[in-house]
């Protein structure tokens, strides 16, 4: 139910005229709200409330994330759409406030939205700004008074039937499905892309293998490469795996849980809404006091992060130990040289990109434990410990999207072989005894190892010399070739 | 293949007797490996290699957990019975290593298995313990000599086609899954179906809600643990979904994921088999160098694990924080008092399982970043942190199931309510005038609560003062039963 | 040694004009490195190498901060003295150096170091970005052609005896000392003597305790105050104990700990000039393969500001529990009403400022954990880890100073007692038995408190009616006042 | 004050009989407490309170750690002593107390304290499980009947003066201090001076350094091993740095800080005992109400155990990086070859030690954070969280011990050098150009690098061919002995 003098509003709609977006004013203006009278710039939508936040939580530099406002443009637009429909709202008004709502989710209002994310653990001062901005920018639009909430009040019109206790995890749940969805996922499969390329052109190309960082038995580069893709592939459907969840809104179930004050139906309506105009399959939350009280769905998501950030810091760290070197490491790959590496060792060429990438897996798997932490320090009806889960999930996503597409392009698609080295390691490789393990028996193959290191002979040499072998079968068996199985 | 000596083995099978497991004898036995002879306790039927590991690792007294050779005796079962059918090892052999795997399975050679986690990264120790238990007990049922490999061989015919480095993964897949089968996901549901029960049998009674820990608009008790069993509801479904990824074994990877030393189609057989075995929808793994090189599907899997733990945290707060007092808390629930509570103050009852609940997630989030952490330090072929990985993973379900059957063995089923408090509570507050606000509009009904609060009188009194509303329309629209929607 | 051209320099010095900062230029200018040219934007004073990192590393928002380039400003004028002094820089060039160094200490070229946190990990780059922006800032004072690195090159002059791989971990100490120091403390000893200032007021005012959340044995607010008041003073205390690892710096190491091309006593001599130029007490790390290879006096001092956001998340959390309510929960303290608290609850005040101090404390042991994991990472003679340490480290020393001011200004000065609330749980408080306990026994007094739980009454009325205490002596014992101990 | 029935004791001290430990009895005994009987298994001391925990509590297999219970003899015993000193307690009552409470601290009395670790947050349960089984043992050696709490009462004679909510921390602060110096940091130090006597033994012998991973300029091999001991010596400060703070007892506070039922001065008392019968300087708490609700001090003890794993894994990194191979890695360190690496790869050795050293850091890194989590999580009078703390710390600073020991005896003690291969690098690297830096200026010297790597000349030849330089200077400067500095 809306307001009651909403619904005896019989006044003629007023004339909505084209104003750019921008307010002409200098110094301050004067706002309100049931704690009294503030002065905000003169120059920015916002009112009393964001003010007070602003004054109060000053901490550091972080700000809410711009996309959480853009995820609120698409919740009050909704709202604003579904109460005029029901006949809640008078059109014009939904219109209106549907319209302000667009300027919202483009990103032309960012300006207006300067609150920090250290502030009130549920979202209201940040919802309170989305209010408060929709208010004034619409109220500009019809000529009207900055700051008098008329036609447009900032809680009975953009906030009607709604909470910030449902509807910050709302835009939550928006914000972090479109990071994933148009931001994230397309640069890891591109990355993905990148790394299934290389190991189709290396497919054929035999290598020694490493366990435990010592010489192991030959695979392919391919092989080595496709169980990079293969990482990446999984994370990313472990990533998609997650968004069912984050699909699920708490829109509706108002302050509590119970849906108090907003109409019956209003919570799947707005989900329903919500879903067509963002094009994701938003529902619901089936329970509306797990929806409030918790944010495991968002816990799940940043599992999801962390599940992508593990492989790509193994396939990092594996690049950089291959192209270690050029002459004093391992010495397999080449990297793309992009920057002088140091500032007194002239000539240095450094895996940077690798190293970037590993500091971002660390920051990503931090902040996933922030995550979760936050995710368990809800109490009774509310989870107060939204913004630093917000803020950490989409920064994780931001980074660990930007860090893949650094990688494919700056190092990944660069990346060569140096052959000689590679084919040097094989031939000179001791493990490929294991070949001979099953004709002769893990015992005696054992010995041939050993002797052919100790005297630092080849392993052929030391084979034949034991006579455990005849020197047809050696060459017969010992084969990189026969050994790797590319057709596996 | 196996090795030719294998292949050319022609004596006729040894009997097998009747021999009750156990080793009549003192002091010690000589062994031996590659690297010499070692003397072992001579009434275990480990070998030198597992002898070597204790010597080396002796580092505190966590111990390999069983969970992990009872999975492994799954491993060492399927490949006997592959490895017979495919004509690989004589079908004697084949028989008696698979039945020697079946007392392995049962635990009852859990004695003989004493490594520790701290030990080399791929688990190769445990399997040799796995290799070397085996061999002995058939020799012994065959009235050989033990350590004398003969006739069956730890290496050449138990391990058959396997390497540590794939078949140590998928025992642990095995082990993961069967323990969140077989363990954790009864014990949970038992609880969820606990709450979930609350939940109905107080759906009706209706209690103040809280958000920021300050009173808010009302909710019934039944609401409000429905939210908590849908939380844990969730958790299974999303612990249930790391399975897939558990379900993909590392087998037939061998060495380094090309398979070397096992025949074709070993791997799909081996898994084929152990699914056969285990009742479980095992599959191998579709790329072999990721399972060997990563441990991803652990990872995932520990996740789910840290989703459950996220919201039993919250319930078991929410329980502690409503149960507190008796006089000076919340005191809306009394908890069994299952012992005195103080060693000083007399008479003092404590939420002693909430606490040991919520202990029990710290680590299990604790644990959980070990496990990504471990995840992430996989070099080339090989993840070299596995011995910590499983040994947290299943610590971590296990600690998770068993605090969550005393949960609700000793908290939840006895829990009661405080009827009277909850109504007081219920009475009092002033958050029922935000049922007011499609009325009136915010800023009055703000107005009124504020009055209230400064003078200490009711909502009711303040709200008549005012005059914004008549006594008729405040007691028709202020009614906690009609602010629920209990049907919605 | 500086570079030999620079030894036989011997044109006359030219003239420093008095050039305001900025460059009036539009477009490009081509400047170049040991890899080629590339094109900067003209109005910055930047060279190529940091282009160059521009443009690979462009991930996410975040970056290097501010304060580390403020510290290489000292490293770069103590720098600049040293070689002077010691003659291997014309006195003029040092003197301009150390000049344009003073401009970056002081802030005021901030707008020239644009560099992202997820670079290359040794930080390189960034000292790189300093490096050219003071050549040429340098050159254009000498009205010199910008990009020409003559008369004053990034490498040879402003870095000379220097290498990254010294000054970055020597910048990152500057940069902590003078955070910790400069910002974060100041901003703790406030809150610690407005907290110190409240336990002195309510010194003598009697409340319940509370153990387990459960009604335990009196106290005074004092007292239950002063805990929190030395909780953050030993905090402080810990704090401090990590500085002297941090005045340890690598420089003098050079490019690997050796000292290579800088001369002998350069170390000694440029922690000796730096500690005059900061006034903090910096000397040589006494082991340079130490202080390059690890950054272990940074993973304490992050240890030492996570054991101050443990105490803070604590005192943050009673606080709001204690002023939970205003009816229905504890209620105990009056927090300042800074600001509406709701938008659908009209009226609804909320602990805000403790909820941001948690989010706050969980976001520090987050980023924590970050430095210890990147801490382990290094290898060799280098870890590689830097940005994201020192991106953590000064950021979480930001929000928890800011976050202690806000608390302290918004929350801990306005903060009343609700006295009636207090008394009236001290008087209905069944703990006081425990008094009883030296007098007649636990078992008995045990008795009491479960007999006046079971039927309601007042502990007096149980006592009396068991026999076990007279009512003078009752009267005597269970005497709040006399429990508390406030002499002690 | 002590039970007024204790004081008008005055029947005659019954005879102690040298009753060895054990109860020679089979199946149950009746015990109670304030909730009634409950059945004992009748061979063990402990009491009611004990066997409702193991009932209410058996989760996993954690179990409190023993320390924990040899610790709290020490409190048992000062506690007897301090009162029979007082006259509170009757002389032999004292001094049977003490006398058991020796049986405690000897270990000697294991078996009677059986509990788990995930119980009440106090670890009252574990106190009065001491309580219990002092009392009945001390029955038993005057021949009084198990279980009357005759002669000696586990609450009013051997917890006289105190409360669960101050001996339990009490206790563990003991514990830690004993873990910490009497177990852990012998280990260490051990492992410091073989890696330091490895540094001193390669003092001269020059190898290549590595920054990135990448080739740089020289250092010696012990100078890199100075690193390594550097690290670790400087970790065992910033341990012992943390000892204060664990010196620090709560004892005196009893329930809530105040110290209600103790004397006067028994805090100072029993700290003062407590210090001469362990040897280390303990003394009361400054802040009892810190004491009791906080366990900051323990928080900044795991920090320390975590500045340990750090360097440690760094350490265990570096050597199995430096012995990869033995022909496809770096390979410049041969490790002891302690056991066959590979149940499939015959003659396989692999850096066990390293892995179980990485494994166990990472562990501790995992516990550290639950140990802060948990620190965090306090209300009010009383941080709940103590069980879960105290096992983390003693079982991080066990493995971490162990793990040092194991390291030292089978990895750095035996690891020697292939000097030929370190020689090899050395002459091929093309980083030794550093030097001519100086000389012809960072950007020539830089040309040079990049025309050898191009080109796959030497340095030299490269050098030579540009004219840059001429043989004679190039020799001179270009000498990796003058470069590494040794004498510095």
């Amino acid at each position: 139910m809306a307001a009651k003098h909403a619904h005896t509003d019989v006044e003629p709609p007023p004339t909505v005229q084209e104003v750019p977006i921008g307010i002409d004013a200098k110094g301050s203006r004067t706002e309100s709200d049931s704690m009294g009278a503030i002065e905000v710039p003169a120059d920015r939508y916002w009112g009393a409330q964001t003010q007070r936040s602003l004054i109060h939580f000053s901490i550091g530099d972080d700000r809410m994330p711009k996309a959480v406002y853009h995820a609120y443009g698409y919740v009050k637009k909704a709202a604003a759409l579904v109460n005029g429909r029901e006949g809640r709202l008078p059109g014009w008004k939904a219109d209106l406030i549907a319209r302000v709502a667009d300027e919202v989710i483009s990103g032309a209002l960012d300006d207006h939205f300067p609150l920090y994310v250290w502030q009130t653990g549920s979202g209201t001062q940040s919802n309170m700004n989305v209010n408060e901005v929709i208010s004034n920018r619409a109220i500009q639009l019809v000529g009207g008074t900055l700051g008098s909430k008329t036609p447009i009040h900032p809680n009975d019109h953009v906030n009607m039937g709604q909470s910030s206790n449902d509807t910050f995890p709302t835009a939550m749940h928006i914000a972090a499905v479109r990071q994933i969805h148009e931001y994230l996922l397309p640069k890891v499969r591109d990355l993905q892309h990148a790394v299934e390329a290389k190991s189709q052109a290396w497919r054929d190309i035999i290598k020694i293998g490493r366990t435990h960082l010592e010489d192991a038995v030959p695979l392919s580069v391919g092989q080595e490469w496709s169980g990079y893709a293969a990482q990446i592939s999984d994370a990313i459907d472990r990533i998609e795996a997650t968004l069912p969840g984050l699909y699920e809104l708490a829109v509706g179930g108002t302050a509590v849980g119970t849906g108090l004050n907003a109409p019956e139906g209003f919570g799947v309506q707005m989900a329903q809404e919500i879903a067509e105009l963002t094009g994701h399959p938003f529902r619901k939350a089936p329970n509306s006091f797990a929806a409030l009280g918790s944010l495991d769905a968002m816990v799940a998501a940043s599992a999801g992060l962390r599940g992508l950030a593990v492989p790509l810091m193994k396939t990092a760290n594996d690049i950089r130990w291959l192209a270690s070197g050029p002459r004093c490491g391992i010495g397999e790959l080449a990297l793309p040289a992009n920057e002088p590496g140091s500032s007194i060792m002239p000539g240095k060429v450094n895996p940077t990109q690798c190293e970037a990438m590993v500091m971002v897996c660390i920051q990503v798997l931090a902040e996933d434990s922030a995550i979760a932490f936050a995710g368990s320090q809800g109490n009774f009806e509310l989870n107060a410990m939204r913004p630093v889960i917000i803020n950490n999930f989409l920064h994780s996503a931001r980074i660990l999207a930007d860090a893949c597409e650094k990688m494919r392009t700056y190092c990944i698609e660069g990346t060569e072989l140096h052959r000689r080295q590679i084919d040097e390691y094989l031939s000179r490789s001791l493990m490929l005894v294991t070949a001979l393990s099953p004709e002769i028996g893990y015992d005696k193959a054992s010995r041939i190892a050993h002797k052919a290191d100790d005297e630092g002979t080849t392993l052929r040499e030391a084979a034949l010399a034991t006579g455990y072998i005849t020197e047809k079968d050696f060459d017969r068996i010992v084969d990189p070739k026969k050994m790797v199985h590319l057709d596996h």
